[in-house]
């Protein structure tokens, strides 16, 4: 649990920006694709649109600049004064080199370094922790997190437990020293390795380098076992989320909203209603983005800015490939 | 710069482990393979030999795995205790989930959370920043940061350009809060997106997904404009850590060691001479390992463990794809 030397800087969210891309890839669209139904999916996921960024010589950064653009419009940020950019992503640009620098040169971030970082769908909120890490230790003042995936440009659209799922999308939050008493309160974060049984995308890494054989075999596409996947990511956020609030001592009347990964409406829910939490206190966009992957969070924190007040508690919570998961717990810090 | 409050955690490396595969190409076994000659190689990159994880079904995480148990076997750690796994590497077992998650399950650190980290070269240095990061917040005490590559998995044996640059191995370092007055005292990192236009593996991302077409050109291997990178690394290495030295108020004299990244010995000569450091205040161990990218590092620390001393000032510094680059200053902090 994160304890706070007297005097000691709080790192906090002071801006977010996001990205989704217009195209709509509807539930009715789908069912020309492959073989399945709009009410199948949207009882089953709560999807009815996903949006792709159709474009194929755009890709991840695109979100990510995009989102990242509208946060330096709405707060007239200026990038110069940035000192750090770390992008969560599964979909780099390229697989070598690392995308966030180009996104950090094209936002005009030119005194900041620059990374990516790998967690899959607790991406975003590892990243928000390495920021925050690097806030409170005083290292650095204007970190810029960002979470963005053109996840279409690893589905395979003829596989229809991942192409009802995935969307593209990016957004981003802003994180600096707290000029009041609210931020970065505590996380809990886990992983497990065997996770990658389970949800993976076997070829173009060093275990299975891309050849014509496991282009044969699809294995350059993203593969989920989607039933063990939902029965880990339940128990998982679950545990995290209660326990996040119970070593905060926090009940559930002293929680505004739990903002979780969007992978799946009945993992929401089911996590939900294991942490005791009234539907309406639970953030959802699912239903017209999808999966997002690393874009799920700082989208949220987007599209609800306007719920959110000074003072408010969160918790975060993910969980994803990996497997990785966690939960923090933040005080809005601004209005 | 970094300028640490009364009172405040300094992270410190306490540990330090490394691990290379047995098996040796040598410059007269590449003359074999390639148009070059063992005089043209060893001239120009300083390089006799590289380090070949030659079994196909290990991957990366066989060598930070390998490289962890070494740490763990030398210092006794109970991989309960880790916090927080990060794992610097270019060449992931799979491209999507992430390795860390992996490695942290197989080496017993069980209630850690674990990511990848991407950042090329400069890797296994930015992960150390955010290791150092959350040490300094007092958010964790034991932080294992790995850089380990797979770079045979990339590398195309046909390409004379870069077969003869890359090796195999994995390196690691132990970060916790220093319990006397040395450890990670400052950095200066930048990146810069042109860098992905010299150095990169086109295929595999979201801007060119694998397809017949990017197998046919070959661009699921490692691409490098060795003149462009050349000349780019070494002015930005010497750029970042001449600044380092100055802004810490350093001469030559008050250096005990810089520890550069391992991409080319005319590389870290020129960067040396530019900081006007002499010969012996170099450590190098390029010429049996070639580069092994986010591992170099490690692999110095581990090789050379012996020769630092409490209180040593060294600069590492570090360049790479991205381009990402940059320099820290570290007080070495155990005999």
């Amino acid at each position: 649990m994160i304890v706070r030397r007297p005097g000691q800087i709080k790192a906090a969210i002071t801006a977010v920006g996001g990205y989704v891309p217009d195209t709509r890839l509807t539930n009715h669209d789908l069912e020309k694709m492959v073989d399945t139904t709009d009410e199948w999916i949207k009882s089953r996921t709560g999807i009815e649109a996903r949006r792709i960024l159709k474009d194929p010589k755009k890709a991840t950064s695109y979100l990510a600049i995009k989102a990242c653009e509208n946060l330096i419009e709405k707060t007239q940020l200026d990038p110069k004064t940035i000192d750090m950019v770390i992008l969560a992503t599964i979909t780099p640009d390229l697989q070598v080199s690392s995308t966030a620098p180009y996104v950090a040169s094209q936002i005009g971030a030119t005194n900041a370094f620059a990374f990516d970082l790998q967690a899959a769908c607790s991406g975003f909120l590892y990243a928000l922790s390495v920021a925050a890490g690097k806030i409170a230790a005083g290292h650095y003042k204007k970190v810029l997190v960002i979470g963005a995936d053109k996840m279409s440009s690893i589905v395979d659209y003829k596989d229809r437990t991942t192409c009802i799922i995935f969307g593209d999308g990016g957004g981003v939050a802003l994180m600096e020293p707290s000029d009041n008493e609210y931020g970065w309160e505590d996380e809990y974060f886990r992983s497990d390795g065997k996770g990658s049984d389970y949800l993976n995308m076997k070829a173009g890494g060093s275990l299975h380098p891309t050849s014509t054989s496991t282009l044969e075999k699809g294995w350059h596409y993203l593969y989920q076992d989607g039933k063990n996947v939902f029965k880990y990511a339940v128990s998982a956020m679950a545990d995290v989320g209660t326990e996040i609030m119970k070593r905060n001592q926090l009940t559930n009347k002293d929680l505004k909203f739990l903002v979780p990964h969007q992978a799946n409406q009945r993992i929401i829910e089911a996590t939900a209603k294991r942490m005791g939490l009234e539907e309406e206190k639970v953030l959802m966009n699912i239903s017209d983005y999808g999966n997002t992957t690393a874009a799920t969070l700082p989208l949220l924190l987007h599209d609800f800015e306007a719920d959110l007040k000074k003072g408010d508690k969160l918790v975060l919570a993910a969980f994803g490939g990996g497997f990785t998961w966690g939960a923090a717990l933040i005080t809005w810090a601004y209005n």
